[in-house]
């Protein structure tokens, strides 16, 4: 039997196969479709941040000048028209006249100001100041450029409207298309194929012969790696067949994989099809020092990576965890599963030399209780857990009330 | 002018019109899309987990008598068979015998152990362990239920795999996968359209005539309303004309939408086309003491709530995470935005009787440094910043080194 690597050996192994994966190719996408991704440079804009001058408020434009007056008392000036926030060239505004304008509409030529409704009162005794032929008495005076938005106050044209190597949110894509932009650079999705071993396996749902069990670690490890940021691009179920294994992994190679992740077929029994196919192309295949998932596995087959998982779907999903999601969740700017210290609320007992993942969740005093047994089966048990408690290699027993870390599930 | 509205006043309104949200409508889903989704009922499982005895690890399904012997000296059984985790009828154990097993595989009718291959030896003179035939020297006497996995001892069928109310997880999925389930009740998400209102507005990258802007709040909404965990059914740019947000509504309505969000239309200059179609329907539509974003609309269009924010796209946005967003989140069952407390790096100024949200970042030093200006326009500003600051309705300055709440962005 070959030596037991740790944990850290192990995690590091698969991180230097994964590492080509950080270079990531770039995708042009539609800004709408962007939220989440990660910009792979610079974005610039292509037009000033307002793009032309307008006004801040509904109200009236005005030469500032012409409404100093309104310091001591009111002043009254004939409307002489009305822009909205609408296409066209801008209207010229004729000294000592004002012009009603919306909120984001052009200001007018030859206007350096915005008087707000709130400041003025229509004139009585003409038509309502809402067209030609009316006129409003300013009641407030206005220095130059209040109330006004510059073209470029907000960006220049040119200008980097957002960095590279940001994860877009809704208001980053609101900045984008500000500017005017359909589309974004981003980074490619990880390309991630999924591949559960075992000829025992069937389809969730379908009926079950003797023997035969619902394939779960396809669905959860497919979720996983969408839950981690990066896509899947093929998911298959293969039974112990070596060469059935190879002509997946061809086509998962075909189908643009990056990475390919498997469960099952790496364990020191017979009809190990992992082990077989790839152990002779160099793969590693061995036992680390962990509890569930003692069994791991790492290749590179066609200069694809590929990482082997145990068929067990706790030490599976738990593998995922330790060894691949990191490397996933970094690459997609994704925050690490976060590590709590507690204290636990009984006492445990753990195999020495391994480090042990017991499933558990968080009482209502903050401890750690453990749910279902250390078995690698009870999928079920980690469906009803929010953490996995984690005993040092070290460590054989632990009292109730002694502090341990876990992972955040 | 109507009397001014406080942010918890509107915010209540608008969560009494969202009210109706909550009882939401349930949907089947296949497992493998359900990532994220919220179980709508208790999951019951229609099998035991696991659903037969099998082995826990490779080794020798025997009769735990037939290996006592092995406490104080090896015992040797003759190899009746072999059985792989693979369909079948289980195999039937001789007393006397052992059948050499694989992990996961149906342990033998009359076998209640297993040895693991580590506490065993290949009878040298015999053929190799592997098949009938052969013989195995058993090292360590092994109790009866020994790296047996009993049917059942993860979940009985008939048991409850999940909760309702529960937000999946791959672990979640992995376990109703795991009990042969191909679908689970989910709650639907809440159906949304957003509209943009503006005769001004084109899509982001076209080109831009004079007086023409970009879409910005369609893309960002949109975004937002997908971050928040729903779903954008429908998304439109109506120019300012009544008719056709009328019919945009009842499209909306039409393709399902339990909620409308609207940008744009509700200020008090003319062609305000959501004021002016809602307001005679008994809208809302009013000013709420804060900026940006005062100017608000809420209505009940047909039975379906219509959310109406301002046009500047800063104001809409916050907005919507201010009156909507806590709402939709709550129903996806997503974490509240998270509220801080830090110090201001600069002195601020604001406005007596508004509570001012300016745009920040964290410095370094982790205190609150503000980026751009209070202008609701300033649409890179925003992206650029990771804090909205709050400054409270009667707060008109505040120095540097006072601490400040801040929601992150």
């Amino acid at each position: 039997m070959s030596a037991r690597s740790s944990v850290e050996e192990h995690a590091s192994f698969v991180r230097s196969l994964l590492s080509g994966l950080g270079a990531r190719p770039t995708e042009r996408v539609a800004v709408a479709d962007a939220l989440g991704r990660i910009t792979a440079a610079p974005v610039e804009s292509p037009i000033a941040l307002p793009p032309f001058r307008n006004a801040q408020m509904d109200g009236f434009a005005v030469r500032a000048s012409d409404v100093a007056g309104a310091a001591t008392a009111p002043v009254t000036l004939p409307v002489a028209g009305e822009v909205a926030a609408a296409p066209g060239t801008p209207a010229v505004l004729a000294p000592g006249t004002a012009v009603r304008i919306m909120t984001g509409a052009q200001v007018p030529e030859g206007a350096d100001a915005v008087v707000p409704v709130e400041d003025t009162e229509p004139v009585e005794d003409t038509e309502p100041a809402g067209g030609d032929g009316g006129a409003v008495r300013i009641l407030v005076a206005r220095a130059a450029g209040d109330y006004v938005r510059e073209a470029g106050s907000d960006l220049a044209a040119g200008d980097d409207v957002l960095p590279p190597g940001l994860k877009l949110g809704s208001r980053h894509l609101a900045a984008a298309a500000a500017s005017g932009l359909a589309e974004l650079l981003v980074r490619e999705r990880v390309r991630v194929a999924v591949v559960s071993t075992g000829s025992e396996l069937v389809a969730p749902g379908a009926e079950l012969g003797a023997g035969e069990i619902p394939d779960a670690n396809g669905i959860a490890l497919a979720a996983a790696v969408r839950a981690a940021g990066a896509l899947v691009v093929r998911e298959a179920r293969v039974r112990d067949d070596v060469e059935r294994l190879r002509a997946e992994l061809d086509a998962a190679r075909e189908a643009g994989a990056e990475l390919v992740i498997t469960s099952g077929g790496i364990s020191k029994g017979a009809y190990e099809v992992v082990r077989e196919l790839l152990e002779p192309l160099g793969a590693w295949v061995g036992a680390v020092a962990m509890q569930p998932g003692g069994p791991q596995a790492a290749a590179a087959y066609r200069g694809m990576p590929v990482i082997g998982f145990p068929g067990n779907p706790v030490s599976a999903q738990l593998s995922f965890e330790l060894f691949v999601a990191p490397t996933l969740r970094a690459i997609a700017g994704l925050p690490a599963a976060s590590v709590v210290s507690l204290p636990l609320a009984e006492p445990l007992v753990s195999v020495a030399g391994r480090r042990q993942f017991l499933r558990g969740r968080r009482d209502d005093e903050g401890r750690a209780v453990l749910v279902g047994g250390p078995g690698s089966h009870l999928v079920a048990a980690l469906a009803a857990s929010d953490l996995l408690i984690v005993v040092p290699e070290d460590v054989t027993a632990l009292a109730a009330g002694e502090v341990v870390e876990a992972v955040e599930l």
